[in-house]
């Protein structure tokens, strides 16, 4: 596992309110004998890669791009943003209204979505199917071939964030999205491809089940409390402190209680705001800067780990919600889903997120 | 991603109505670059193997050892099952009647876990914590260092079938039991730790959300359709034809239509019967044999894949129903679990079921 060992002896199931679901932390799983030693070569160097600067053609063209002085052309870029490739959602025509630069459509025009079809009159259809339309995006964080976020400098992290807000804010505006996430998977056992840093943003017509559940349940709070779930919680992990990794004026960056990974870290604005798009440009380059230190936090802690992270910003159109707190969740790949992960969906954590962010806070960066 | 390539050339979503989930279907991601090779050495040998013959003070004693003439002694074994020696679960006092074999307490003894804590009466507890107990097993498949089902002889394979099913009945009758579940982790990206042949059994006294909300699903179906779910589905799939791997006297192997992974098989009874136990030994050979057989489909597939496989059996206690009809999970482990996944709960498959049965049907074995 590396890192500090936990105190804690036996395993202790803890609730995460939110998603409904118990999680198994067990320290003692740690202790292991481990018979495989994991090897990742990357065969591909950067004259081969897409994502590079002088490669531009291999992509569709930019949707924006970003330069350190701001948005600006297409040519000197330091953040660019291309439709993706390979999108795993069927692709909708761009509106002329694109933030920056170019906004031709880049990958085939579907119809508009058709809304969700009812279940078969007669009874329940097992083999219910739809067409998927929206947005799978990339965001190019670099014309350089670098691997990690970390590596950029401190005003290139924030014209990353900048891209982000300004496509989550481009989806909100299209008629037919219901949701749209801003991801980032580094490393092979993270479920990247590419090693170039990046990251990615799918918008999608529909709003996945679990997101529509998280949201319920956020209402369902607020209905019985009288208060946000994460305001609270933000406040109770100030008072608590043992699962704190850094405060910032705007931010806190904390370890879950109910963690299903180790290390997993979730930076939650302090103030109530359901989108990300909402954060004014002070906050954002905080945020930026905030994710940058996490980010090599982990990277201290396990080398050449693999990660991701995931921006929680509120669902779009008539599932919008203001009882939503944005959120974001950053964790490195140490463990694997295994079976009873995949049979159960309760996971087993071998590090306790007390212990967690008690190693993530003290290292030296 | 190996194998035929799919006809389906844009993203569609498909409704898993049990887990009330959409999953995408997105063929075109297949043809994405990538960028990391993967390499995974074994540095263990077997002289270090704690599940090797001759090893056996190196794991807790035996809570049942089998022969291949039937159930025997703890010398010359060729399937054992002993307490995990790292066990996620806290562990009960094992009762005399322990199927086969010892019945001396493994690990520590805890006292009886106590009911579910009610909810702070003054609100929601975000910090909801409990004692979890129950068992964790680990059953040896072979004396010898192989790494595989697929290469035990059959009569082997039906031993490790009766363990599965005598540790489950021993657990069904385990006062405090709500769940109990086979699985099986092969390869570091299955979640294995140690390379010889081995599954697990994981007793509970919490039934996990997930396998409740299974349940109602069942329930519900059996409700509104006044038949069993899983039947209608072996009936749908038999007729259909294009999702079958293979059939037999008491079971059907089919690639379930809105599946999250490519190439993941479900095994199901014909009959509808809730638990595994119950299985009589002809249907258990049978199933056996044919798990064997869809193990070395999949290997043939994809050589050397990590690949899990998981037993669903109906709750224990006043969770059980006549309505949760058992089956089995078999899945090989080519894509991860990435940024998108984690967010939304909503899986990308970039291989359509038909395409990933098509394949495994005709594999020559």
């Amino acid at each position: 596992m590396g890192g500090k060992r936990d105190n804690y002896t036996t395993s202790e199931l803890r609730h995460d309110w939110l998603a409904d679901r118990w999680v198994i932390v067990a320290p003692q799983r740690s202790e292991r004998p481990e018979d495989y030693s994991h090897i990742v070569s990357i065969i591909n160097d950067s004259t081969d890669c897409p994502f590079c600067c002088g490669h531009e053609y291999e992509t569709p063209g930019a949707l924006a791009s970003y330069h350190s002085e701001g948005v600006n052309g297409s040519s000197n870029w330091q953040v660019r943003v291309v439709p993706n490739k390979f999108p795993a959602v069927n692709g909708v025509k761009y509106r002329e209204d694109s933030a920056h630069g170019p906004s031709t459509p880049h990958f085939s025009i579907t119809p508009a979505s058709e809304s969700e079809p009812a279940r078969d009159s007669v009874g329940i259809d097992l083999y219910l199917r739809r067409e998927l339309t929206g947005g799978h995006e990339v965001i190019i964080e670099s014309p350089h071939h670098i691997q990690s976020l970390s590596q950029l400098e401190r005003k290139t992290v924030a014209l990353v964030f900048r891209a982000y807000r300004d496509r989550l804010a481009y989806w909100r505006r299209e008629r037919n999205s219901c949701y749209a996430v801003v991801f980032k998977n580094v490393g092979y056992d993270a479920g990247a491809s590419l090693a170039h840093t990046h990251s990615q943003l799918i918008a999608t017509d529909i709003l996945p089940t679990e997101v529509q559940r998280h949201v319920s349940r956020m209402e369902e709070y607020e209905r019985i409390e009288g208060t946000c779930l994460f305001c609270r919680m933000v406040a109770e992990e100030a008072e608590q402190g043992v699962r704190i990794v850094e405060q910032t004026a705007s931010f806190t960056a904390f370890c879950p209680f109910a963690s299903r990974l180790p290390s997993m870290v979730n930076i939650v604005p302090n103030q109530h705001s359901s989108s990300f798009e909402s954060l004014d440009e002070v906050a954002l380059e905080e945020l930026a800067w905030l994710t940058h230190r996490l980010i090599r936090r982990i990277e201290r802690c396990y080398p050449k780990v693999a990660y991701n992270f995931v921006i929680h910003t509120a669902p779009i159109g008539k599932q919008e919600s203001s009882a939503f707190h944005w959120r974001m969740e950053l964790f490195p790949r140490i463990t694997k889903v295994a079976g009873f992960e995949w049979g159960s969906d309760c996971y087993i954590n071998p590090m306790s997120p007390e212990s967690a962010a008690a190693l993530l806070r003290t290292v030296a960066l």
